[in-house]
């Protein structure tokens, strides 16, 4: 626990700060590093005021007592999630209407959004509190799902939008379009449309590229296709894509992010289009996009 | 129609006779065929007592009373199927504790396994019935799903036995072990154990090899595995694989053949060996497994 | 020959016209068709005037006198190129410097950039020249090759720039930087650099996306990569891409549009970055990207 | 250097020593590790008279005479290679008409062949020489070129014959046959036919499954297909493969276990088929094929 011990030495640095309020969303399952979470809101709580939401109720702790997370997102200008990768992600969603900027802060290895670790949480955010930080806006999609004879829902996702299977291990036959163009009708497990914050993540074992995250793309990445010339497809994010289940499906599912699942049927029209919502991630100054990228796929070693 | 004429034509011809009794198994969704499923009946009848089954028994008919699948595969010593990829797989599964050989009789494009067209049935029956034909043994595969407190279940697979997620769209993570040596552990969407007739199914979707028929092998398929580096794995039909849910799953499902589904939990052991037993496909003469690969498989196009 | 006798009775209809001088390149070993491109020699004739560009001396014609291509390319304000994949590309570059736009006809299956059929040619000319067009402009990338000891060398290509191994089957290590930052080091055959136009050639048999015609991407396409995690990479085009051979190399080469190659050694550096340059294709009105992927990739075919 | 001096302690415990003469191939890069050539030596000297062989000359050293690789393979009756990868393939060739068996010991990380590291050589040799190991034959593939007006050339590959371009980086046009069966006609960079044992080399590149090192079969697996729907084929060994070049190709080149290259032209037939010729290799009695296959793929990490 030294490096935690540093962290409270370095914070007591006086400084400019640029965020009065700092939230701190921590995952539920973080019992075994209470300390931690401990040493760093007493080492925030130096410069700001520290809200905590915890994603579960049983976290709450005298020191730090919770919040929902609506009411952390309306009292916080800079917001810090502790955890692994799906925390971040909710983390996002959750700030969705908001331009609070994210820090995402990673216990075990780095991951492609969460990319401060504990180790070099400290030095961070005396960076990013004196100001000195990227910021870099990563855009959300929305999908809309277009009923007969009901209101159109729609959702956003950071990652992937999917229409796959009601049934785990069945196929369904989906019509893809393209700004109303027929891109093909084909038969798969299904499909996964990816921003590019969302190729490192399902849509890469699926066998989609990875899409730099300046992009304005998108990737459409059919799950085990039964054509095999299939291949996956990099359109620009300004088209509207819709998917249509073939006349032979009855039912299939729609997937937000790997969650928020919604059932369509024959009838309904899947409209999926880059959303006007970003969520702005700060990264330290010297954050490498491919350093992370090496990192995670092991490409620094050697077979 | 004037292919049937022709098969009544042909039929008419005196011959030696090998099969006495040659059952008929036809899919259900067949009635815009019954005039071809009548010609054929009266074509065989010529030279052998048929039987039929219908996969539903809406399509029964007063010019060929039914039978059920036993009665009929009882009574047979040579089976017909007639429609697409399933219904030969049904007829196969039909058929293993017989040693009653099998046609494939496919009324569109032709499939791996039914390999005769409706086109050349005339022909091919006629051989078959003189004795020209070429026998293939398939083998089948077992799976045995051992639990802490229940008996042993187990069942059959032509094609594959997959251990999935329950829940579509998500991941589980399992263990691999070939005859008790750990090949690996890992996240996937699930896991084809194929043999070589599946593994121009499902497997090949997955990212699977072709194995030729002949092969006395199974192929290890991971569907949308998290490592990346991962691959296919060809292993001897001779040894056990073994199956294990990872500490962290709590259920996932197995899968015969695209059916038959069974929950295991984790501390069930799904254990899939080489089963004794092989269904005996008739082919003409003339049958080349390449030529139908590279037709069903677009080979022989060129882009 | 019924469809030519129809180019030369469409063509007599009178119409304003939109292009003066219209270049016909056409490829040396279409001696076969020699009647075909009189046919529409003559048909074109009555609306412009029609040098003609054969890329073998060869098959130049007492009806046709030939030029060389820069005295066609100065000449022409609309190019045609009559041929099969490779004549348009040859077509495309001979007009990099030029605002000309290009036309391509293919005497085979539709290509991806020769989308006009000898059967639609008559219809689709028509119509260009009342002005009736899509235009879309594909654009080029350059490659320099910065040596100690030399001046720069450049060059450019309209489907991709690849650098692979001296000697055919040995491989290379290289390293790959986005504007000066590492994207990793690796051991391949070689790795493809390719343009959105290029997406659907070579790169696609390298495991890479199908990128949008209109995106300004670039696909980083490794060839038979050593490191099994390692995954086609989509970055914006106007990031400056360098590739660095490994210490251990001596010499590689590298490649434009599949000829043009020149050797490279360790010191050396290959930059490669969008060009300013681009080609205006001239597509029919109801022209379909979509519709071409779909034929030349066998996707509205059923396995 | 201490686990050297363990080696000599170790070996000085009295035994039955089933092996009189242990040859030793060094890579000739080796200088650096000098010393740990000479306690190896020396460790193996108390039981065994060591003939060493360099696979060039400089290495020789007043402490080992060296000897031709014949005059080696001749005298010994264990052999034991002495690097990475390359050097235990170098080293089966030359036993390939021998029973000696062979022990791959690697200075680096383990590989698939020389699976010994120098930190368990003692350990391992003193348990070789006492007559416990595991045996494991693995079989060698002989290509055959048939050319019209020429003697039939032949060479053997411990891993993988390739057909290729001869120029790097052009599409060959193939035929492939079984038994004198098509199996498909088609364009690619090249073809490699691998056994199992080069199932985990440059196969595993190129797309193909990992076979089981105790499997009869062959894997055919395309370089970048021109045919996006073209897959890795597993063959029964005992079917002998053809390869036939197309008829618009003049010549190409053919390739065993990475080197050794023979051009053939479009007349001549290269014949493919197991070898009757195998190599024994000696493993540990611990030895365990998965878990060299997790470590060297890294499926033990996660992503």
């Amino acid at each position: 626990m030294r490096a935690n011990v540093d962290i409270i030495r370095i914070f007591s640095i006086t400084m400019q700060v640029k965020f009065n309020t700092i939230g701190l969303i921590v995952r539920q399952d973080l019992h075994s590093h209470l300390e931690t979470v401990k040493l760093i809101i007493s080492a925030l709580g130096k410069y700001a005021d520290v809200p905590v939401h915890c994603l579960d109720s049983d976290f709450s702790h005298e020191n730090f007592p919770t919040l929902t997370i609506d009411e952390l997102v309306d009292r916080s200008d800079l917001v810090i999630s502790l955890g692994g990768g799906g925390i971040i992600q909710n983390a996002a969603r959750a700030l969705v209407e908001k331009d609070t900027p994210l820090v995402g802060i990673n216990l075990g290895r780095l991951g492609f959004l969460a990319d401060v670790s504990v180790k070099d949480f400290e030095q961070h955010m005396v960076e990013v509190i004196a100001g000195k930080y990227t910021i870099e806006n990563r855009f959300f999609i929305e999908g809309e799902i277009h009923s007969p004879n009901s209101a159109v829902t729609s959702n956003i996702a950071l990652n992937d939008i999917i229409l796959h299977t009601h049934e785990s291990l069945s196929m369904i036959e989906y019509e893809l379009y393209s700004d109303g163009n027929l891109i093909h009708k084909q038969r798969a497990d299904g499909v996964i449309v990816s921003t590019p914050t969302g190729s490192t993540a399902y849509a890469l074992s699926g066998g989609g590229p990875i899409m730099h995250p300046s992009l304005e793309t998108l990737a459409i990445v059919p799950i085990c296709p039964h054509t095999l010339s299939n291949r996956p497809i990099v359109l620009p994010a300004n088209q509207e894509i819709e998917l249509r289940l073939g006349q032979a499906e009855s039912i299939a599912k729609v997937n937000y992010d790997g969650h928020s699942t919604v059932i369509v049927s024959t009838e309904d029209r899947l409209r999926i289009k880059r959303s006007a919502k970003t969520i702005a991630l700060l990264h330290p100054e010297n954050y490498d996009y491919f350093q992370i990228l090496r990192a995670k796929l092991y490409w620094s070693t050697h077979y």
